[in-house]
C-alpha cells in the first residue's frame, strides 16, 4: 500500500472502501493547473524569503512545470489512493526531484492550498461567464434592432394583454441578463481575495510574504483572517446563487420561446441545426436546447441547495464536509456556460414570424386603450374599465373581435365615444401611445437601443 | 457528419455545440445493460407476436447479446454524436446485423424505452439499498448487544439530560433506519411497474403483448395509461426523497459520533483504518468518513431539489427537460450506498470508552429522578421540578456535582427527602428505573434486542 | 414577569427579546385540541394506574374539557410569555383547578407530549388529504367519461405529437393522483404510531400503560424506542415530501390547462366564477387558480427543504431546532388542501372546446402512423421514419398539411404506398389504432373507465 | 356580494373558495404604508402633470393620508373579498372621497403598483438588516478586544488543531458578517430602482413623469424597461439568497457556541436570561436562542427555494404565481432580523471560561510546531510531519500529553531536537509564532482590532 503523506501516527493502512469514499482526485483534478500555479507562487516566495534555499525553490518550480506539462498533455497518472489533486501532484514532485520536494509544503497547509486553487479557478470561470453574458446581451441587442417594427401581444397570465414592439421584449431580457452580469461582478470582488498563507487555520510561523504571492497570482486583496480564509465558503455559495438566478432567467426565456415555437402560437421558427427530431414521430422538430436549459435549471438549483446544506450548522474551522464544495461548482459552471451559449445561439438563429405576431397583437389586446380613451374624456378610470369590460363581454358572446365594433355599438355603452375611438383599434398606434419612459413606443424603444449600443460598445 | 436516426425532415446537420449540449450518452450509458435487457424482451415479444419475423427477432437478440458483451468487456465505443445510450446501441445493432436491426424499434418509442431501462435500473438499486440497510441494522443490533451494560448520558440541546444504556442509543437508530428501509420498500411497489408498450405517449398500433414483456423483465405490473407511463416522474422523485430522508438520518448519527470522537467527549475510539490524517498537523486523526457522510447529505438534497424543480410546471407529456432526471438519481444512488456502507463500517469498528461515558452519565443528569422522588412522596410534579431546580442552582454556585449532596442539605429544600433519596443518585439505577415500554431500563433494552434478533434473522 | 414553569434554577428572568424569539404559541396553538386530547388520555391512564389519585385525574380531565371549550369558543387567552400551546394549557389548568393540575405532567415530558399532539394532527390531516384526492379522482373520472369522444393532439416538447382521446388525458392524471394518494397512505402507517410515554428521551419511571393511551388516542402502534420517538422527524419529512410530489403533479396539470386556456390554443373555457380580471385590462379573464397552484408549488418545496435542512447534522436527541418543524407542515397542509380543491373545481367546471381540439389533432400529428403503414408493408421502422420525415419536410416547405397529400405524391417517396394509406389520415382512426393495453384507442379508454368506476365506487 | 373593481366583463360572482384561495390581503397588508406612499407620489405627479385636475389629486392625497392614519391606529377594516392590500385601500378611498378616487389608478396598473410597494418595503428592510449587522460586528469587535489574552484550541474536524487567541475567532466572524453586509449593500443598488410608471407591462399612455415620482419616493434610478420592471423578480431572489447565506453563517457560529456550551467543552457560560429550562429536567439550561437560529436556517433556505421554484420556467410577463413572492420575503426578513439580534445578544452576554480554554489549547494541538521546529533545523516538512506523527502515536499509546515528553525521548525520534524544543510546548508562544499577516499572533490580532476599530467608528 502506498504510504500516506500524513501517515506518521497511523498503525494500520486505510480501509479500501474508505480510500474510495474519501478520495476527491476523480473530480478535483479539474483544479490541477490552478494548484500548480499556486504552488509555484508559494515556492518562489519561500525561496525569496529564504525560508527554503533559493536553489530548492527553483528545483521545485522546475518540477512543477514539468508536471504541469504532463497534465496538459494527458500523460499524468492520477492515483485515487493519493486522495486528491494536491497530494497527487506533491507526491509526483517528490518522486521527480527527491526529498527537496517535501519542502514545498513548508509554511502552508492543505486547507489554504485547496481554497487558493479553488478561488483561482472560480475567478477565471466567473470572468468567462461575464464574457458569455456580454455575448448574449449583444445578440439580444442585435435582435432588438432587427425587430423594432414588429408588433406582438405581450402576455400576462398567458393571456394576450397589450401590444408591444418585439424589440421591447428583447430589451427586457437584456436588462435581466445585465443584472445577472452585475451580480457576477459583485461576487468577483469577493472571490478575488487570497487565502494562501493562512495555514491550517491559525496562520503560519514562517516569515512568508503574502503580498508577494497575491501579486504573482493576480489576487487584488489578501484575506485578513486565517480562520475565515480557510473555513468560509459563503463566497462560493454566493457564486452558486448568482448562477441559480441567472439560469432561472434563462429558464423563463426558454419557456417563452418554447411556447412561441408551438404550432398554436407559431411566432418563431428555429433553425434545423438548433433543434432535434423524434425517434418515432417523423414530423417533430423539437426545441431541445431550450427545454434542456429549462430542465438544467433544476441542476443548478440543486447545486446551490447542496452547498447551503453542507455549511448549515458546520462548526469552525475546516471540516471534511467542505470537500463536497467542488462538484456542485464545477457542475454549475459547466451547465451555466452551456446554457448561456445555447440561448445566444437560439437568439441569433431564431426567425420571428411577423405576420402571426401582428395578427395576435390586435383584438382584445387593445381594450385597455379603449378604456383610456374614456378616461381622457373625463371618466374615472375605474368606471371606464367597467364600461369596456362590458363591451368585451358583449363581443365575446357574439364571437367577434374588438376591431369589428361600430361607433353605434360603442355609443350604446357610453356616449363619450366618438368617431376617433375607432382609430385607436390598431396595435401599432396602441403600442406607440405608450410613450412613458421605459414604455414600448417606438421612440422609447429606439432610445433604449441607443443606450445599450453605447454601453455595449 | 453521422446521420441522425431521426433526421428525415432536417435539411442541415446539428450544430456541434447543440450536439454536445444535448447528448446524454456520457452519463446514461450507466443504463446500457438495462436498455439491452429491455430491448431483448421487446424483440422476443415482437417475434412471438409475429409483428416481425421470428428469425429477425432472433438476429436482433443475438446482435444485442454481442453488444452487451462488448460493453461488459469495455470494448464498446460510445459516440456522443449519437446522443444517448439507446441510439448508440441501436446504431451499433444496425451496423452489426444490417437493416433488420431497424425493426427493433417497431412498436415502441424512445420515450417508453428510456423509462423502462431507468425503472429496471432503479428497481435493482432500490433492492441493493434495502440490502445495505439490512446490513447496517444488523451492525447496530450487534453493537447494541455488546453495549447493554454501558451507561451514558443522553443529550438534549447538547446538554446532558438523563442516563441511558448505550444499547438504547443503537436501537434508536435501528428503528430509524428500519423506517428508511420501509420507505424504500413502499416506493419499490411503485417502481416495479412496466411502462414499455406505451409508445411515445398514446400507446402502440401493433398487436404487442405487454404481459409477456413484463413477465420477461420481472415487472409485477403493467402501467395502465400510456401518457402517465411515459411522462410521469413522481416515482423517481419519491425515490430521491427516500434517499434524502435516509441520508439526513445518517447525517444525524454522523454528527453524534463526530462529537463523541472529540477529545472533550472522548466517548469513542475510531479505528485507524477508518480515519485519516492531516497534511500539516501530525496529531490529527480525523473522522473523515463521518464528515463526508454529513457533507454528502447536501448532495442528495440537491439531487432531490433538482428533480422537483425540473417537473415543476412541466406540461404533459414528455419534454426534453426529463433527460435531466438521470444524473441526480445516479448520484444519489452512489452517494447513499457509499454512506450506508461507511456508517456500517464505523458502527462495526468503533470502540465505546465505557469509563468516560459512565462518568458523564452521573451528576445533574440524575436531577429528574430526584424530582420524581418527591412526586412519589406526593408533591405535584411542577413543584418538585422547582425544588430540584433550586438544588441544582445551589450546587452549581458551589461548583459541586449532584452526588456530593448530603441528606441535611436536601432537607433544607424539602422535608419530604429521606435517607433513600441518596440511593437514587446512580446512573445505572436511574436508567433502570425507566421501565416503561420503550424505555432504557435494562430489561426493556433486552426485550427490544430480542425483538430485533427475531425480526432480522 | 410571569414565572416560568421550569424556572427553578434560574436567577434572572428571560430577556424580552428571547421570549419573543423562542415562543411558539403564535402558531402551535393550531395543535391545541390535539394537545388536550393527548393530555386527557394521559390523565385517565395516570388515574387508572394509580400513579395519581383517581379523583385528581377526574379533576384534571374536567379542567381540560373546560379549557377545550374555551378554545373552541374563542374565549381562551393565549400568552406569548408562556412559550407554547402546551405551557399555556397547563398553566390555565393549574389556575383553574389548583396545584393538582401540576400532577398532569407526571410521567411525561414536553418532548413526548409535543410530538404526540403533532402526530394526532398529522394523522387527521393526512386522512383529510386522502379524502380530497379521492374527490379529485372522481372529478377526473367523471370528466373522462364525458370526453371519450373528443380527440385532441397530445404534445411532446409542446409540439403536437399524436392524436389521443381527451379522456385518455384525464385518466393519466387519475393514475398520477392515485399514486399521490398511495404515498399518503403509506406514510400514514408510519404517522399512526404513538410516542407518548417516552418521557424526555429515556422512557418513564412510573408504571404507565402505553397500550391504554394508544387505544384511547386511536394509534395503531406504540413506538418501541423512547429516543427515536422523541427525536426523530423523518416521518414528518416524508409527509412533506408526499405533499411536494403531489403539488408538483398539480403544477403540471395547471400548466397544461393554462396553456389550453390561451387564445392561441383555445382548448378549454373556464367558468367566470373560477377566474379573475385585471385592474387595468378590461378584456382579461385570468386562470388565477391554476397559476396560484403552480406558484404555491414553490411554497411546499420550500417547506420540505426547510425541514430537511433542520435535521441535517442535528445530534440526538431533542434539540430546540425541532420547534421549527411545525409551521412548514401547517403551511403545506393548508396549501395542498387548497390546491387539490382548486384543481377539483377547475376540472369540474372546465368546458373542452371540441372543435378546436379536433382540428389540432390532425395534420402532422398523424405522421407516425404513416410510417407505421410502411412498416406493416415490410419496411424497417427506421427507414419508414426517414421516408415520412422527408414527406413532412416537403409539405412544410409548401406550407401544406399532411391530409392534403395525394397518392401520387406519396408514391414519389415510396412505392409501398397504396390507396389505403390515405385512409389513415384521420385523427379518430389513428387514435383508435393504438389498441395496446394502456393505449388511447376508444375501447382501451372505456376499459380503463370501467376499471376506475369499480375502484372508486 | 361586493362587486369587484375589475368585474365589467364577468357574468357571475367569484366562487367563495376561489376568493379565499386567491386573496392576499391577509399577508400583503404588511405593505399597506408602502402602497399608500407610492399612491401619494403617483397622485401628486398626476396632478402636477395635469393628467387629473390638481384638486382631484389633492383630494386623493388627503383621502390616502386619512386611510394611512386609520391603518396605523388599527382602525382600518381589511376585507378578504377585496383580494389584496391595494384593492382594499383603493376601494376605501372611493368610499371616502367618491368617484374621484377612481382616478388614482389612471396611468398605472396593479402590476407596477405592487412591485413598487414591495421594493419600497425591501429597501427599508435591507437597510435595517445592514444596521443590525453593524451592531453584530461591533459586538464581535468588543468581544475580540476583551479576549486577546485568552488562548484556546481551534478545531478542524472537531479535533483540536492549533492554539489560537480567542479574539482571532471573533475577528473571523467579523469578516464573515462583513461580507454578508457587503452582499446586502450590493443588492440594495439593484433594489433601489423604481418600476412605477411601467403600467401592466408595456408602459403608460399618459404623460407621466417618472423622474418626479422616483425623487419623491427616494429611488435612485428609474427602471428602463416596462416588461422587466413588472415581471422580473431576480432582485427579490438575490435578497433571499443574501439572507440564506447570512443565516448559514449564523448557523455555523451557533453550532460553535452550542458545542462550547456543553458540559464536556465548558468553554463559555451563557447568561440565564438568554437561556431556557426544561419542563422535566430541573438541571437544564438550554442554549435555545442558538438552537433556534440554527433551526431557522431551514426556514430561510426554504424561502429561497420557494421563490426560485416559482420563477422557474415562468413565461413573461406578470403571472399570478408571482403573488407568492411576498410571504417568503416577509418571513425571511423577520427571521433574519431576529437571528442577528439574537446572536448579538449572545455575543455580548457570553462569558468565556479562560481556564478551560487554555487547558485545551495545549497538548497535541502543539504538534505542528514541533514539526516546524525540525523544518527550521533543515528537515523537509513531509519528513518532520512523519517524525512528529510517530511521537504522537507513542505518547497516545502511553496515554500521555505532548508536554510530558522529555528531551531524551525526543532525541529517540530525531537527533535534530535540542533543549529549546521543549520551550515550544506552550500554547501562548505557539499562537504568537503565527506572525504571518492574518495569523493569530497577538500582534497580528491587535493589528486587526485596530483596523476594524477604525472602520467601524
Amino acid at each position: 500500500m502506498e504510504k500516506k503523506l500524513w501517515g506518521g501516527r497511523f498503525s494500520e493502512g486505510t480501509d479500501q472502501f474508505v480510500e474510495e469514499f474519501t478520495e476527491s482526485v476523480s473530480f478535483d483534478k479539474e483544479l490541477a493547473l490552478y494548484d500548480i500555479k499556486g504552488s509555484i507562487a508559494h515556492a518562489r516566495m519561500l525561496g525569496k524569503q529564504g525560508i527554503i534555499p533559493q536553489e530548492d525553490a527553483e528545483k521545485i518550480i522546475k518540477g512543477l512545470e514539468e508536471i504541469k506539462k504532463e497534465i496538459e498533455e494527458g500523460r499524468f497518472e492520477w492515483k485515487k489512493e493519493l486522495e486528491d489533486v494536491h497530494m497527487n501532484i506533491e507526491k509526483a514532485l517528490i518522486q521527480k526531484i527527491g526529498d527537496v520536494g517535501g519542502k514545498l509544503h513548508t509554511g502552508r497547509s492543505r486547507n489554504d492550498q485547496v481554497i487558493t486553487a479553488f478561488r483561482l479557478y472560480l475567478k477565471e470561470e466567473t470572468q468567462n461567464i461575464i464574457e458569455l453574458l456580454k455575448e448574449l446581451k449583444k445578440a439580444l441587442l442585435k435582435k432588438a434592432k432587427e425587430t423594432v417594427d414588429i408588433v406582438m401581444p405581450a402576455y400576462t397570465h398567458l393571456q394576450r394583454a397589450q401590444p408591444i414592439r418585439l424589440a421591447h421584449y428583447f430589451l427586457a431580457y437584456l436588462e435581466i441578463y445585465n443584472r445577472d452580469e452585475e451580480r457576477f461582478r459583485d461576487t468577483l470582488k469577493r472571490i478575488d481575495q487570497m487565502p494562501l498563507g493562512s495555514g491550517a487555520l491559525a496562520g503560519v510561523d514562517f516569515p512568508i510574504d503574502r503580498e508577494m504571492t497575491a501579486k504573482e497570482l493576480g489576487f487584488s486583496e489578501v484575506m485578513r483572517n486565517s480562520m475565515d480564509a480557510t473555513a468560509s465558503r459563503d463566497v462560493i455559495i454566493e457564486f452558486l446563487s448568482d448562477a441559480a438566478i441567472c439560469i432561472s432567467n434563462l429558464s423563463r426565456q426558454s419557456e417563452d420561446l418554447i411556447i412561441w415555437n408551438s404550432t398554436e402560437f407559431s411566432f418563431v421558427e428555429l433553425p434545423d441545426k438548433l433543434t432535434t427530431g423524434s425517434s418515432i414521430m417523423p414530423q417533430k422538430k423539437n426545441p431541445d436546447v431550450l427545454e434542456l436549459i429549462r430542465g438544467k435549471t433544476g441542476r443548478v438549483y440543486g447545486d446551490l441547495v447542496a452547498l447551503l446544506t453542507i455549511v448549515k450548522g458546520l462548526p469552525m474551522a475546516y471540516n471534511r464536509d467542505l470537500q463536497e464544495d467542488k462538484e456542485p461548482v464545477f457542475d454549475a459552471v459547466r451547465t451555466l456556460k452551456g446554457s448561456i451559449i445555447g440561448m445566444t445561439k437560439i437568439i441569433e438563429g431564431m426567425k420571428p414570424k411577423k405576420e402571426n405576431m401582428e395578427k395576435a397583437a390586435g383584438g382584445f389586446a387593445l381594450a385597455t386603450d379603449l378604456a383610456n380613451y374614456l378616461v381622457r374624456k373625463g371618466m374615472p378610470f375605474r368606471k371606464a374599465h367597467h364600461v369596456v369590460g362590458q363591451i368585451v363581454a358583449y363581443l365575446t358572446k357574439e364571437n367577434r373581435e374588438l376591431e369589428s365594433i361600430t361607433l353605434d355599438e360603442l355609443k350604446r355603452f357610453s356616449d363619450l365615444f366618438e368617431e376617433d375611438a375607432l382609430n385607436i383599434l390598431n396595435p401599432y398606434s396602441v403600442a406607440d401611445a405608450r410613450k412613458s419612459y421605459g414604455g414600448t413606443a417606438k421612440e422609447r424603444v429606439l432610445e433604449q437601443i441607443r443606450y445599450w449600443e453605447e454601453r455595449l460598445s
